[in-house]
């Protein structure tokens, strides 16, 4: 049985305990969503203040050269770039991951035209996150493919020379489950299937290799483990040997060759400048810079092995303490026990008929409990079918969480649960958005 | 002949002169580059530290709710709507002006294409805006259509039935020159073609009227007049006849008639919310918002109609001090002197060949020694047949700008001229990029 006294005893021998300092958490707190939104950090505030009140106010239209906004998409894609395994100049920072996916997706089934017209499948995981789904319908209408949606387990079987592309979530939104990258991708590949990659909820929490899985493209929001800030811009990837065969379909003058000889012809840049767009968002890409800065402080502290060891433990020990301490209450894991199958989040589910009217899981309100009590989780509905049932997730940000906050995390759960409180009218009102 | 002491008194009795301290502006700079990118309006710099400090960093996710972040687009879309004459819930501010460019261009073609199948033509300016081109040819080459460019007096006769979709820039970027949105519009739509406007030169500084025209569809940024900040959300629009008809092909969960029922299958939401896509900027929108606020402040002092006498006022200005001061320089007028075909901007050409090598215009180091001297405008390189000639460009921002600085910025001007120091061979070097 582990102690609150280990938890302490654990985060005292924390590595990366300080990176915690970098960042402002509100008082009385237990943030276990930065899967959903990154927390801010300090040097934010000083750096929004900087680009607001000197480069814009001060500097105006002058700043596009003198303080670098120009180039702020692609410096700031060199500066990630070795954390998801890529080279200096094939990462770009722009636009929003659902954008970001369309480009991808358009030149992916523009190169499985050409290449291999007889191919009319994008198949892609039924829980994938809806926004790609949405993406990936329209794409499918333009370019006559059939959307094929797959339970994991159906993946391997359904790689055949049939299929144009494989769009896959690298960490699963709902249950942390993580996909073998390297294997899906050779399996793909095998095949002659382009493999699309969504790394939302697995850039800067878990060990990603572009290259060296020899993925065809990738994309991913900021805004979780990045701590970018609410919406901030997402990265676009393309593999070196794709990048340029086609336009992207979003062929706005940033990603001209030449965007200030305002010619009327559209000349793609070469490589990962194409996928830009419209003019760049410089408020924005500044405060997201302070979420990457920190992965730079990272390096000296270990790197993502660190991150992702103290990662692996944090989730190992929600795991024990909730099957030790909240037994007997309907819970069950929804991610995967073992190692090389699970992001950086534990993902619960409840039995159906536990709800305060027997019709539903109460997981809902369970989660809104916590958060009363400053346990900040959050709820992911089921389906109805059984098949993906109600959802409570909770994310582990190795930058700012620590081991004690674990164990209250599961204490306040315990609590929750034995007490009841969870039944309360108040926590049952279905309000929340996100 | 107008005077320094005329200036003044102008400035005196400007109804709208205590509007310039809602900006910060530099010391020493004459601004008239807030047509490429506006000033920073001064409630900016509080606004952007409570987002980051306290709606992000303490609200963290529950601010999507509790902050009203989940709704912000739609409510800076009404908050503005009435300053384009377009109804609450017809406008959301989002994406960039490019990305919202496609996705009405790609609405327009899709109606097009059920409509009116043998219409293969899309016409826009040659001189437009190039991204715009740049968009242009991206959805022409997905829909099958001939991107078709035209000189201005062209297009009354270009309008045929071989057109389906017509896009015009309302006041064009190099020479300020205004179409009339509703003859055209009519004209166009008399003949069955569907009329798309960027408004990026003209929202916030010329009177628009989207629905008295009856356009079709209507995009533009929020950099400029709107003074939202370097790449700030740009605004879509679209009419209410039509905004249903089509999926517009950027279907992200932002979009979704119920994003957070998490479904696999896209629902667009009924109105101008399916034109959002991916998760929204809220720390840009949030900046952006100060910016609107600032036109809010307008309409108790006469609303459109003052800013547009004062825009007028400043222009003409302009012109008669060049004309009167700056004689026998090889200047020329690009922009239309009748008020009706005049944006909030100035363009002047200068004779090729006066250049310090004899080779160009020189309006390129004209203008760089006019910014050495903290007179902002800017240069647009001339297309190299005479069409389109080398542009010193200024834009007369009537929130900030004042009639004492038109006055200094011809005396500066002239200044440049007469002493020969745009000669000097740091003006000569082309370096800038905006």
């Amino acid at each position: 049985m582990t102690s609150l006294q280990d938890c302490l005893t654990l985060d005292a021998q924390d590595p990366l305990r300080a990176l915690r300092d970098q960042f402002t958490l509100p008082e009385g707190v237990i943030y276990l969503d930065g899967n959903s939104l990154g927390a801010s950090p300090r040097a934010a505030a000083a750096r929004v203040a900087e680009v607001v009140q000197q480069e814009w106010a001060q500097g105006l239209i002058r700043s596009w050269n003198d303080a670098g906004w120009i180039s702020l998409p692609q410096r700031l894609g060199d500066q990630f770039a070795p954390w998801l395994g890529v080279g200096a100049g094939e990462l770009v920072f722009t636009d929003t991951a659902s954008i970001n996916l369309y480009k991808v997706l358009t030149a992916a089934a523009r190169i499985a035209r050409e290449d291999a017209p007889q191919r009319k499948r994008l198949i892609s995981e039924r829980s994938n996150f809806p926004t790609d789904l949405y993406i990936a319908q329209s794409v499918c209408q333009e370019y006559g493919l059939e959307l094929v949606l797959l339970e994991p387990e159906e993946i391997a079987g359904a790689l055949t020379d049939e299929v144009a592309i494989c769009m896959l979530t690298h960490v699963n939104y709902r249950t942390g489950a993580m996909h073998d990258m390297a294997a899906v991708t050779a399996a793909a590949q095998g095949k002659g299937i382009l493999c699309v990659w969504d790394l939302c909820h697995s850039a800067g929490a878990v060990p990603v290799d572009l290259k060296g899985a020899n993925a065809d493209f990738a994309i991913g929001c900021s805004y979780k483990y990045l701590n970018g800030g609410p919406g901030a811009p997402a990265f676009v990837w393309a593999h070196p040997r794709l990048i340029n065969r086609f336009w992207q379909p979003l062929s706005g003058w940033f990603g001209h060759a030449e965007p200030f000889k305002f010619v009327p012809d559209y000349h793609p840049a070469q490589g990962i400048q194409r996928y830009l767009c419209g003019t760049q968002p410089m408020v924005s890409l500044s405060v997201l810079q302070c979420g990457l800065d920190v992965f730079t402080a990272v390096e000296p502290l270990g790197g993502m092995d660190a991150l992702r060891n103290k990662s692996l433990a944090l989730t190992d020990l929600f795991i024990a303490l909730v099957e030790e301490r909240c037994q007997g209450h309907g819970l069950g894991l929804a991610t995967p026990r073992e190692h090389g199958r699970r992001g950086s989040q534990v993902c619960l589910t409840r039995e159906e008929g536990l709800g305060v009217d027997g019709k539903d899981s109460g997981a809902y309100a369970i989660v809104q409990a916590l958060i009363a009590r400053g346990v900040i989780g959050d709820f992911r509905k089921g389906d109805g079918t059984g098949l993906h049932k109600d959802i409570l997730r909770f994310g582990f940000t190795p930058l700012y969480v620590g081991f004690e906050d674990v164990w209250h995390a599961v204490e306040h759960l315990r609590q929750v649960l034995e007490s009841g409180e969870w039944r309360k009218p108040e926590f049952n009102r279905v309000n929340a958005v996100t």
